[in-house]
Protein backbone atom coordinates (compact mmCIF):
# COMPACT_ATOMS: atom_id res chain seq x y z
CA UNK A 1 0.00 0.00 0.00
CA UNK A 2 1.50 3.52 -0.80
CA UNK A 3 2.03 5.65 2.02
CA UNK A 4 -0.04 8.62 2.77
CA UNK A 5 1.43 11.87 2.38
CA UNK A 6 2.42 13.90 5.69
CA UNK A 7 1.66 18.03 5.84
CA UNK A 8 1.48 20.41 7.99
CA UNK A 9 -0.02 24.20 8.53
CA UNK A 10 2.08 26.69 10.07
CA UNK A 11 2.01 30.42 11.21
CA UNK A 12 1.97 33.09 13.11
CA UNK A 13 -1.02 34.64 15.35
CA UNK A 14 -3.41 36.11 13.39
CA UNK A 15 -2.42 34.32 9.92
CA UNK A 16 -5.97 32.47 9.82
CA UNK A 17 -4.72 28.75 10.39
CA UNK A 18 -7.94 27.39 11.00
CA UNK A 19 -9.73 28.46 7.96
CA UNK A 20 -6.74 27.11 5.82
CA UNK A 21 -6.39 24.03 7.45
CA UNK A 22 -10.21 23.38 6.81
CA UNK A 23 -9.89 24.40 3.51
CA UNK A 24 -7.10 22.47 2.19
CA UNK A 25 -8.73 19.63 3.76
CA UNK A 26 -11.63 19.96 1.65
CA UNK A 27 -9.05 20.73 -1.34
CA UNK A 28 -7.32 17.07 -0.87
CA UNK A 29 -10.26 15.41 -0.21
CA UNK A 30 -12.07 16.96 -3.61
CA UNK A 31 -8.71 15.47 -5.19
CA UNK A 32 -9.78 11.74 -4.17
CA UNK A 33 -7.01 12.02 -0.55
CA UNK A 34 -8.24 10.47 2.42
CA UNK A 35 -7.44 13.07 5.22
CA UNK A 36 -6.81 12.63 9.10
CA UNK A 37 -6.64 16.13 10.40
CA UNK A 38 -4.56 16.33 13.63
CA UNK A 39 -2.92 18.79 15.74
CA UNK A 40 -0.68 17.70 18.85
CA UNK A 41 -1.23 16.17 21.51
CA UNK A 42 -3.93 14.82 19.45
CA UNK A 43 -5.95 13.04 21.92
CA UNK A 44 -3.29 10.46 22.93
CA UNK A 45 -3.05 9.50 26.76
CA UNK A 46 0.50 9.98 27.14
CA UNK A 47 1.35 13.12 25.01
CA UNK A 48 -1.88 14.95 26.95
CA UNK A 49 -0.39 14.05 30.58
CA UNK A 50 2.78 15.56 29.27
CA UNK A 51 1.21 18.41 28.10
CA UNK A 52 -0.90 18.69 31.49
CA UNK A 53 2.53 19.61 33.13
CA UNK A 54 3.76 21.98 30.38
CA UNK A 55 0.64 23.87 31.24
CA UNK A 56 0.03 23.91 34.90
CA UNK A 57 0.22 27.31 36.18
CA UNK A 58 1.82 25.86 39.53
CA UNK A 59 5.04 24.97 37.24
CA UNK A 60 6.26 28.64 37.41
CA UNK A 61 9.80 27.02 37.97
CA UNK A 62 9.71 25.40 34.78
CA UNK A 63 12.77 26.15 32.58
CA UNK A 64 12.70 26.45 28.98
CA UNK A 65 14.53 23.80 28.10
CA UNK A 66 12.95 21.57 29.99
CA UNK A 67 9.81 22.60 28.38
CA UNK A 68 11.40 22.25 24.99
CA UNK A 69 12.29 18.47 25.94
CA UNK A 70 9.11 17.84 27.53
CA UNK A 71 7.32 19.13 23.96
CA UNK A 72 9.44 17.05 22.12
CA UNK A 73 8.11 13.57 24.06
CA UNK A 74 4.47 14.53 23.33
CA UNK A 75 5.60 15.28 20.18
CA UNK A 76 7.30 11.76 19.73
CA UNK A 77 4.24 10.10 21.09
CA UNK A 78 1.73 11.85 18.69
CA UNK A 79 3.62 10.53 15.98
CA UNK A 80 3.93 6.90 17.09
CA UNK A 81 0.69 6.51 18.36
CA UNK A 82 -1.34 8.77 15.42
CA UNK A 83 1.27 10.11 12.50
CA UNK A 84 2.93 6.72 11.99
CA UNK A 85 0.05 4.61 11.60
CA UNK A 86 -1.94 7.00 9.61
CA UNK A 87 0.71 7.06 6.86
CA UNK A 88 1.27 3.56 6.78
CA UNK A 89 -2.81 3.01 6.16
CA UNK A 90 -2.31 4.97 3.28
CA UNK A 91 -4.68 8.04 4.68
CA UNK A 92 -2.68 11.71 4.46
CA UNK A 93 -2.24 13.67 7.51
CA UNK A 94 -2.91 17.09 8.05
CA UNK A 95 -1.02 18.62 11.38
CA UNK A 96 -2.49 21.85 12.56
CA UNK A 97 1.58 23.18 13.66
CA UNK A 98 4.23 20.87 14.09
CA UNK A 99 8.09 20.65 14.07
CA UNK A 100 8.25 24.12 13.05
CA UNK A 101 6.75 25.82 15.19
CA UNK A 102 8.92 24.15 18.29
CA UNK A 103 12.23 25.56 16.08
CA UNK A 104 10.12 29.38 15.81
CA UNK A 105 9.12 29.45 19.23
CA UNK A 106 10.95 28.20 21.29
CA UNK A 107 14.43 27.96 18.75
CA UNK A 108 14.18 31.29 17.67
CA UNK A 109 11.80 33.48 20.01
CA UNK A 110 12.48 32.00 23.37
CA UNK A 111 16.38 32.62 22.32
CA UNK A 112 17.06 28.69 22.65
CA UNK A 113 18.40 28.19 19.29
CA UNK A 114 17.47 26.77 16.15
CA UNK A 115 19.96 24.36 15.40
CA UNK A 116 19.18 22.99 19.30
CA UNK A 117 15.61 22.53 19.19
CA UNK A 118 16.29 21.12 15.82
CA UNK A 119 18.28 18.18 17.12
CA UNK A 120 15.91 16.74 20.21
CA UNK A 121 13.06 17.03 17.61
CA UNK A 122 14.85 15.20 15.29
CA UNK A 123 15.13 12.40 17.72
CA UNK A 124 11.58 12.47 18.62
CA UNK A 125 10.80 12.21 14.74
CA UNK A 126 13.78 10.11 13.50
CA UNK A 127 13.71 12.49 10.56
CA UNK A 128 10.34 11.74 9.27
CA UNK A 129 9.59 15.02 8.16
CA UNK A 130 6.47 16.85 6.78
CA UNK A 131 6.16 16.04 3.41
CA UNK A 132 4.98 19.51 2.78
CA UNK A 133 4.64 22.08 5.04
CA UNK A 134 2.69 25.45 4.33
CA UNK A 135 3.69 28.90 6.38
CA UNK A 136 1.01 31.29 6.61
CA UNK A 137 3.18 34.37 7.04
CA UNK A 138 1.68 37.48 8.38
CA UNK A 139 2.71 40.87 9.54
CA UNK A 140 2.54 40.38 13.23
CA UNK A 141 1.10 43.84 13.30
CA UNK A 142 -1.88 43.23 10.92
CA UNK A 143 -1.94 39.64 13.01
CA UNK A 144 -2.28 40.92 16.41
CA UNK A 145 -5.03 43.13 14.79
CA UNK A 146 -7.03 40.21 13.20
CA UNK A 147 -7.09 38.58 16.40
CA UNK A 148 -7.77 41.75 18.75
CA UNK A 149 -10.95 42.91 16.06
CA UNK A 150 -13.73 41.89 18.37
CA UNK A 151 -11.94 43.03 21.51
CA UNK A 152 -13.04 46.90 20.69
CA UNK A 153 -10.03 48.34 22.41
CA UNK A 154 -6.49 50.62 21.83
CA UNK A 155 -3.23 48.48 21.04
CA UNK A 156 -1.93 48.92 25.08
CA UNK A 157 1.50 48.07 26.31
CA UNK A 158 1.05 44.16 26.83
CA UNK A 159 -0.01 43.88 23.44
CA UNK A 160 2.99 46.16 22.01
CA UNK A 161 5.40 43.71 24.37
CA UNK A 162 3.49 40.34 22.58
CA UNK A 163 4.22 42.56 19.35
CA UNK A 164 8.34 42.04 19.82
CA UNK A 165 7.99 38.42 20.92
CA UNK A 166 5.56 37.39 17.54
CA UNK A 167 8.38 39.40 15.47
CA UNK A 168 10.81 37.53 16.43
CA UNK A 169 8.28 34.53 15.89
CA UNK A 170 8.05 35.36 12.16
CA UNK A 171 11.78 35.93 12.11
CA UNK A 172 12.24 32.33 13.21
CA UNK A 173 9.75 30.98 10.57
CA UNK A 174 11.77 32.80 7.82
CA UNK A 175 14.73 31.37 9.00
CA UNK A 176 13.58 27.99 8.87
CA UNK A 177 11.71 28.15 5.93
CA UNK A 178 15.08 29.65 4.07
CA UNK A 179 16.71 25.95 5.81
CA UNK A 180 14.22 23.59 3.86
CA UNK A 181 13.37 25.32 0.95
CA UNK A 182 12.52 22.11 -0.41
CA UNK A 183 9.56 21.53 2.24
CA UNK A 184 8.23 24.95 3.03
CA UNK A 185 5.89 27.16 1.38
CA UNK A 186 5.67 30.70 2.22
CA UNK A 187 2.40 32.03 2.20
CA UNK A 188 1.93 35.37 1.87
CA UNK A 189 -0.86 35.63 4.74
CA UNK A 190 -0.99 39.51 4.48
CA UNK A 191 -4.19 39.33 1.20
CA UNK A 192 -7.33 38.85 1.44
CA UNK A 193 -8.92 35.31 2.39
CA UNK A 194 -9.53 34.49 -0.75
CA UNK A 195 -6.13 34.90 -2.65
CA UNK A 196 -4.47 33.51 0.47
CA UNK A 197 -6.90 30.27 -0.07
CA UNK A 198 -6.38 30.42 -3.80
CA UNK A 199 -1.91 30.16 -2.91
CA UNK A 200 -2.58 26.83 -1.19
CA UNK A 201 -4.90 25.83 -3.36
CA UNK A 202 -2.30 25.81 -5.81
CA UNK A 203 0.87 24.84 -4.11
CA UNK A 204 -1.44 21.53 -2.77
CA UNK A 205 -1.89 21.27 -6.36
CA UNK A 206 1.86 21.54 -7.43
CA UNK A 207 3.14 19.59 -4.60
CA UNK A 208 0.28 16.27 -6.27
CA UNK A 209 1.94 17.09 -9.28
CA UNK A 210 5.25 16.53 -8.28
CA UNK A 211 4.48 13.55 -5.98
CA UNK A 212 2.35 11.98 -9.01
CA UNK A 213 6.07 12.45 -11.57
CA UNK A 214 7.48 10.68 -9.27
CA UNK A 215 5.27 8.24 -8.79
CA UNK A 216 5.12 7.61 -12.35
CA UNK A 217 9.02 7.80 -12.93
CA UNK A 218 9.32 4.94 -10.03
CA UNK A 219 7.17 3.12 -12.45
CA UNK A 220 8.59 3.50 -15.14
CA UNK A 221 5.96 5.52 -16.64
CA UNK B 1 33.76 32.23 45.50
CA UNK B 2 34.71 28.84 43.96
CA UNK B 3 32.41 26.33 42.22
CA UNK B 4 31.68 23.29 43.77
CA UNK B 5 32.89 20.00 42.50
CA UNK B 6 30.32 17.77 40.00
CA UNK B 7 30.50 13.79 40.89
CA UNK B 8 28.51 11.11 40.01
CA UNK B 9 28.85 7.35 41.11
CA UNK B 10 27.11 4.66 38.09
CA UNK B 11 27.36 1.18 37.97
CA UNK B 12 25.63 -1.50 37.06
CA UNK B 13 23.09 -3.71 39.43
CA UNK B 14 24.99 -5.32 42.42
CA UNK B 15 28.03 -3.04 42.17
CA UNK B 16 27.53 -1.90 45.66
CA UNK B 17 26.39 1.75 44.75
CA UNK B 18 24.85 2.43 48.11
CA UNK B 19 27.95 1.86 50.29
CA UNK B 20 30.55 3.62 47.44
CA UNK B 21 27.81 6.48 48.12
CA UNK B 22 28.32 6.78 51.79
CA UNK B 23 31.65 6.12 51.81
CA UNK B 24 32.41 8.84 48.99
CA UNK B 25 30.93 11.45 50.69
CA UNK B 26 32.85 10.98 54.48
CA UNK B 27 35.66 10.70 52.46
CA UNK B 28 35.53 13.91 50.78
CA UNK B 29 33.55 15.52 53.98
CA UNK B 30 37.17 14.21 55.67
CA UNK B 31 38.77 16.22 53.23
CA UNK B 32 36.79 19.55 54.17
CA UNK B 33 34.89 19.05 51.53
CA UNK B 34 30.88 20.39 51.75
CA UNK B 35 29.04 17.48 50.22
CA UNK B 36 25.21 17.27 48.79
CA UNK B 37 24.22 14.08 47.74
CA UNK B 38 21.63 14.07 45.44
CA UNK B 39 20.23 11.52 42.58
CA UNK B 40 17.29 12.20 40.63
CA UNK B 41 14.58 13.31 40.84
CA UNK B 42 15.75 14.67 43.83
CA UNK B 43 12.43 15.90 45.37
CA UNK B 44 12.21 18.80 42.47
CA UNK B 45 8.15 19.45 42.29
CA UNK B 46 8.47 19.32 37.98
CA UNK B 47 11.11 16.47 37.78
CA UNK B 48 8.67 14.45 40.52
CA UNK B 49 6.19 15.05 38.10
CA UNK B 50 7.95 13.98 35.29
CA UNK B 51 8.76 10.65 36.66
CA UNK B 52 5.54 9.80 37.76
CA UNK B 53 4.15 9.87 33.81
CA UNK B 54 7.23 7.53 33.40
CA UNK B 55 6.50 5.02 36.17
CA UNK B 56 2.62 4.71 35.04
CA UNK B 57 1.68 0.96 35.10
CA UNK B 58 -1.14 2.40 32.60
CA UNK B 59 1.30 4.19 30.35
CA UNK B 60 1.97 0.77 28.48
CA UNK B 61 1.93 2.66 24.83
CA UNK B 62 4.73 4.80 25.86
CA UNK B 63 7.75 4.50 23.25
CA UNK B 64 11.08 4.14 24.11
CA UNK B 65 12.03 7.86 22.90
CA UNK B 66 9.66 9.88 24.45
CA UNK B 67 10.55 8.00 27.74
CA UNK B 68 14.85 8.64 26.95
CA UNK B 69 13.06 12.63 26.26
CA UNK B 70 11.53 12.48 29.39
CA UNK B 71 14.07 11.35 31.74
CA UNK B 72 16.08 14.28 29.54
CA UNK B 73 13.21 16.64 30.87
CA UNK B 74 13.34 15.24 34.18
CA UNK B 75 17.43 15.83 34.59
CA UNK B 76 17.20 18.98 33.19
CA UNK B 77 14.87 20.72 35.64
CA UNK B 78 16.80 18.50 38.60
CA UNK B 79 20.02 20.02 37.41
CA UNK B 80 18.89 23.56 36.93
CA UNK B 81 16.69 23.42 40.27
CA UNK B 82 19.70 21.60 42.61
CA UNK B 83 22.98 21.00 40.78
CA UNK B 84 23.52 24.11 39.59
CA UNK B 85 22.89 26.65 42.48
CA UNK B 86 24.68 23.83 44.66
CA UNK B 87 27.77 23.95 42.67
CA UNK B 88 27.85 27.79 42.51
CA UNK B 89 26.97 28.39 46.40
CA UNK B 90 30.98 26.12 46.37
CA UNK B 91 29.54 23.08 47.80
CA UNK B 92 30.11 19.49 46.34
CA UNK B 93 27.61 17.17 44.53
CA UNK B 94 27.42 14.09 44.83
CA UNK B 95 24.89 12.10 42.11
CA UNK B 96 23.59 8.97 42.41
CA UNK B 97 23.17 8.23 38.46
CA UNK B 98 23.30 11.17 35.92
CA UNK B 99 23.98 10.80 32.13
CA UNK B 100 25.82 8.04 32.02
CA UNK B 101 23.15 5.69 33.03
CA UNK B 102 20.69 7.20 30.20
CA UNK B 103 23.51 6.57 28.09
CA UNK B 104 24.29 2.79 29.19
CA UNK B 105 20.58 1.46 29.73
CA UNK B 106 18.71 3.71 27.07
CA UNK B 107 21.17 4.26 24.68
CA UNK B 108 22.99 0.59 24.48
CA UNK B 109 21.05 -1.72 26.45
CA UNK B 110 17.96 -0.57 24.89
CA UNK B 111 19.29 -0.24 21.69
CA UNK B 112 17.97 3.65 21.33
CA UNK B 113 22.22 4.28 20.59
CA UNK B 114 24.56 6.16 22.73
CA UNK B 115 25.20 9.01 20.31
CA UNK B 116 21.53 9.72 20.30
CA UNK B 117 20.81 9.26 23.89
CA UNK B 118 24.12 11.93 24.17
CA UNK B 119 22.44 14.52 22.45
CA UNK B 120 19.24 14.96 23.86
CA UNK B 121 21.23 14.48 27.00
CA UNK B 122 23.33 17.45 25.82
CA UNK B 123 21.19 19.97 25.38
CA UNK B 124 19.44 19.07 28.75
CA UNK B 125 22.63 19.91 30.89
CA UNK B 126 24.42 22.41 28.59
CA UNK B 127 27.60 20.27 28.03
CA UNK B 128 28.35 20.12 32.01
CA UNK B 129 28.98 16.90 32.52
CA UNK B 130 30.86 15.75 36.35
CA UNK B 131 34.37 16.40 36.78
CA UNK B 132 34.70 13.32 37.87
CA UNK B 133 32.37 9.67 37.27
CA UNK B 134 33.34 6.72 39.57
CA UNK B 135 32.20 3.66 37.74
CA UNK B 136 31.04 0.38 39.54
CA UNK B 137 32.48 -2.37 37.15
CA UNK B 138 30.86 -5.71 38.32
CA UNK B 139 30.09 -8.73 36.17
CA UNK B 140 26.47 -9.08 35.79
CA UNK B 141 26.59 -12.28 37.10
CA UNK B 142 28.11 -11.64 40.38
CA UNK B 143 25.83 -8.58 40.68
CA UNK B 144 22.62 -10.49 40.39
CA UNK B 145 23.92 -13.42 42.73
CA UNK B 146 24.43 -10.38 45.06
CA UNK B 147 21.41 -9.02 44.66
CA UNK B 148 19.53 -12.36 45.32
CA UNK B 149 21.55 -13.67 47.94
CA UNK B 150 19.08 -12.98 50.60
CA UNK B 151 15.98 -14.70 48.23
CA UNK B 152 17.58 -18.28 48.79
CA UNK B 153 16.33 -19.63 45.77
CA UNK B 154 17.71 -21.22 41.89
CA UNK B 155 18.25 -18.42 38.92
CA UNK B 156 14.97 -18.72 36.72
CA UNK B 157 14.55 -18.15 33.44
CA UNK B 158 13.28 -14.60 34.13
CA UNK B 159 16.80 -13.92 36.17
CA UNK B 160 18.71 -14.94 32.82
CA UNK B 161 16.51 -12.63 30.74
CA UNK B 162 17.55 -10.10 33.28
CA UNK B 163 21.16 -11.25 33.22
CA UNK B 164 21.42 -10.74 29.18
CA UNK B 165 20.12 -7.10 29.52
CA UNK B 166 22.40 -6.35 32.08
CA UNK B 167 25.15 -7.62 30.46
CA UNK B 168 24.67 -4.89 27.86
CA UNK B 169 24.03 -2.40 30.12
CA UNK B 170 27.65 -3.45 31.36
CA UNK B 171 28.91 -3.33 27.60
CA UNK B 172 27.47 -0.24 27.59
CA UNK B 173 29.05 1.21 31.02
CA UNK B 174 32.35 -0.21 29.18
CA UNK B 175 31.67 1.56 25.84
CA UNK B 176 31.11 5.12 27.81
CA UNK B 177 34.17 4.97 29.64
CA UNK B 178 36.13 4.57 26.65
CA UNK B 179 34.60 7.47 24.99
CA UNK B 180 35.13 10.07 27.88
CA UNK B 181 38.52 8.44 29.37
CA UNK B 182 39.62 11.76 30.96
CA UNK B 183 35.92 12.10 32.90
CA UNK B 184 35.34 8.00 33.88
CA UNK B 185 37.30 6.31 36.44
CA UNK B 186 36.10 2.73 36.13
CA UNK B 187 36.92 0.68 39.33
CA UNK B 188 36.68 -3.44 39.73
CA UNK B 189 33.75 -4.10 41.59
CA UNK B 190 34.04 -7.53 42.06
CA UNK B 191 36.59 -7.64 44.33
CA UNK B 192 35.82 -7.20 48.27
CA UNK B 193 34.25 -4.10 49.62
CA UNK B 194 37.30 -3.18 51.29
CA UNK B 195 38.88 -3.10 48.07
CA UNK B 196 36.64 -1.33 46.34
CA UNK B 197 36.27 1.39 49.03
CA UNK B 198 40.30 1.71 48.56
CA UNK B 199 39.98 2.24 45.30
CA UNK B 200 37.80 5.07 45.25
CA UNK B 201 39.28 6.71 47.86
CA UNK B 202 42.86 6.77 45.21
CA UNK B 203 40.06 7.55 42.42
CA UNK B 204 39.14 10.49 44.95
CA UNK B 205 42.40 11.87 46.06
CA UNK B 206 44.01 11.41 42.58
CA UNK B 207 41.17 14.18 41.40
CA UNK B 208 41.53 16.46 44.04
CA UNK B 209 45.31 16.59 44.14
CA UNK B 210 45.02 17.56 40.14
CA UNK B 211 42.50 19.83 41.03
CA UNK B 212 44.74 21.20 43.54
CA UNK B 213 47.99 21.38 41.06
CA UNK B 214 45.05 23.12 38.56
CA UNK B 215 43.91 25.77 41.00
CA UNK B 216 48.05 26.19 41.75
CA UNK B 217 48.52 26.70 38.30
CA UNK B 218 45.89 29.24 37.91
CA UNK B 219 47.11 31.50 41.29
CA UNK B 220 50.69 31.28 39.50
CA UNK B 221 51.80 28.83 41.93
Amino acid sequence: MTKGYFLSVEGNEGAGKSTALSMAAEHLTGRGIEVVMSREPGGIAIAEQIRSIILDKDNTAMDARTEALLYAASRRQHFVEKIVPTLESGRTILCDRFIDSSLAYQGYARGIGIEEILAINQFAIEDTFPDLTLFLDVDPELGLARINANKNREINRLDLEALGFHQRVREGYLKIAARFPERIVRIDANRSVEEVLESMKQALDAFLARKSRVAKHSFGG
